[in-house]
């Protein structure tokens, strides 16, 4: 990672834009809901949330575009320090992966105390299996409702696959069977796979943390000096 | 974490009821127990059933309500300092993650030599997870044995259930249909997954000291000294 | 863990009984996989197995007297301190549990350089894992095999469910329906489960650590010194 | 492992020799790759990645064979200290497993700054299951394509089954029914579980170093010292 000195132009750009990104991401998130689900509804419906996801992918691209233009790197420079922002430009359904800098982000606009490590990992891991999972399960919706053949045939099948898939159970008992449905399981499962690793983890440290924290907390009525 | 001060009232209050409140929860999980096994029984015993559960439920709400009193904090600070307390509270199947203070309560009580760090998260994670997978397994039973097209139609294949869902292993051939099903099933994925995790996890550390200490120690015949 | 001085008693029966009793477990092992997949084969096989596992589970009974009277410990002392020895004598099927003991015991013989932290953990764990899935292919096969129902009816299916359980891929393509059969399964998963995850997560501090001595090894040619 | 001399003519051997064999197992799995999926094909295709798959396998003998004259030792001893070696040129589709050296040579040669500890072991583990995933994937519809009753009839089915394997989701829509295919599957299982267990056990700890690092930048218009 590219540690930028801290006054420069694209530091506080990217301080400025976070947040406003974010929601954008949502919005677009939001967007693709609608488009999704209401496919027995009107059509003015749809046409509504496309026109809503093409306006926040292009916001998103000018920010990328400003992005590289204020890191006065060249192109293919630009692109290895921050692939992951230039896949996120692609597919805007994993901007959650950008979580972790709005989150140090909003703590220190808030000036609130910051949770522990572990906590905050398994916050930010979690928050991002659960955006990551609904998104996945919107796409594989999507793309299975009306396939031959096929096991997810509602959005509650889908939601209940994507909970199985990313805590790797795989029951089987409602599976992708479309070529398009596999390739997004296929990239649900390893993104899922690792971020549910980091949780689990995460959260197995943070309990040994809290049993041998126990450890030093005397009892009340306790004289023994701490050293004893 | 609120680290209060050893001699406050809420610390004294906690101390002494930590362990009623703990057999309360085990009467409730058995009055659970029976009120859903007991299905084709007499519907009297359904309903001492369902009193137990409900006196043990006002014996929690009136813990929490002296709690937050003796806190003094105000309601949504309290909330938030002990938001596991809140949800113990509505879903008292859950309390069983409350054990870890229990089990410390104890072990000071009796003076005995408290377990290894390890051996300690194993036994609480892997404690929580029985009386979890426990509650789980009465919940999906209640929900899916009636249900049209269910797998789940004895309490023995919900137990299997329950054993394949928390290890992961997941083979599908009971699986819950219902729709409150399915929601219970992705509770105690989660739930398990992190606390199974959490016993892996120690396991592998806690064998890794072990092989670790076989190598200080010296064999008898060994002339070496322990420095050499 | 007790540790015992050096010299007592105990320890020296313990180190001169260790490699016997090993064998002894393989012999225990070898004689209820003759008993469990001759079941076409003469009458008089299965009786010489039978014969053959009585035998050595009464040379495991007397080492267990043996250890008790030596350890001049009350009886329910000891089963506290020595309960891993209790259940692997109720259930000589996991006496490959044990083999930690007697690793260390054959290095030190042997006076052989002992393999790195990890790798001995990896290997131990992973031969624990083998032993106990190939007791319990034979323990669900024996069960299974003649269950109306079953999808079990090879040894080969026993094996390759044995493969898919401990790993928690769980195809369930192949699954016990018997409630004995269930609940040696169960137990096969958390014991799995825990050895295989001691295996990956070893292997994965193993990684770590070569690729963080890799950094430590300078090219041939370079002329920096270590330091700089 | 033994550390060689950095000068030894063994050490010079296996610089220059590891790109070019690197290249060689590529050959070698294209090959395979062409042998299996051009089943409909022409003959004279499968013919000449026939040839190609012998020849580079008589490469990797050679190189063998020149490694073992190098390193002046006897023979067992050899497979002892290479045993990974050994398997590799008896299972080429296993190569892959030796990237690991070829990842720091090539660092090495172009000079170029090395990734981060947890980045190089997530990218080696990766790409290591990526190589030995395709090559599973073909080896098992290899086994499958033409069994009775195989629900691996495609090579997309059989992408997939490995994407479902490695990750231990396992869903069992489609499995091995044929006992080679099984076995593969179970060496695929082994190989997989431990190297996503350490991209994932990796991952994770990334992710700590990550927040842990965002702890120590202070905001840029913080006024207070580090220390503070």
């Amino acid at each position: 990672m590219d540690v930028d000195e801290p006054d420069s132009p694209l530091d506080r750009w990217e301080q400025r834009t976070e947040l406003p990104l974010f929601y954008a991401s949502l919005v677009f998130l939001a967007a693709y809901t609608v488009r999704v689900l209401a496919h027995d509804a009107d059509v003015v419906w749809r046409e509504i949330a496309r026109a809503t996801m093409l306006l926040m992918w292009l916001v998103f691209a000018g920010d990328f575009a400003a992005r590289l233009r204020l890191s006065r790197q060249r192109f293919p420079r630009f692109l290895q320090a921050r692939w992951l922002d230039a896949v996120v430009l692609l597919l805007p359904l994993l901007r959650p992966l950008r979580l972790v800098k709005l989150y140090t982000t909003l703590q220190r606009r808030r000036d609130q105390p910051v949770l522990s490590l572990y906590v905050r990992v398994i916050v930010y891991a979690g928050l991002s299996a659960v955006l990551l999972g609904w998104a996945g399960a919107l796409a594989v919706y999507h793309q299975e409702r009306t396939a031959p053949g096929a096991t997810i045939r509602t959005f509650g099948d889908a939601v209940w696959w994507v909970c199985e898939t990313l805590t790797t159970v795989g029951y089987g008992d409602v599976t992708p069977v479309t070529a398009w449905g596999r390739t997004v399981a296929a990239g649900l499962m390893v993104c899922g796979l690792a971020l549910l690793g980091a949780v689990t983890g995460s959260f197995s440290s943070w309990l040994i943390q809290v049993f041998a924290r126990e450890d030093e907390r005397r009892p009340p009525g306790d004289a023994r000096p701490p050293g004893a």
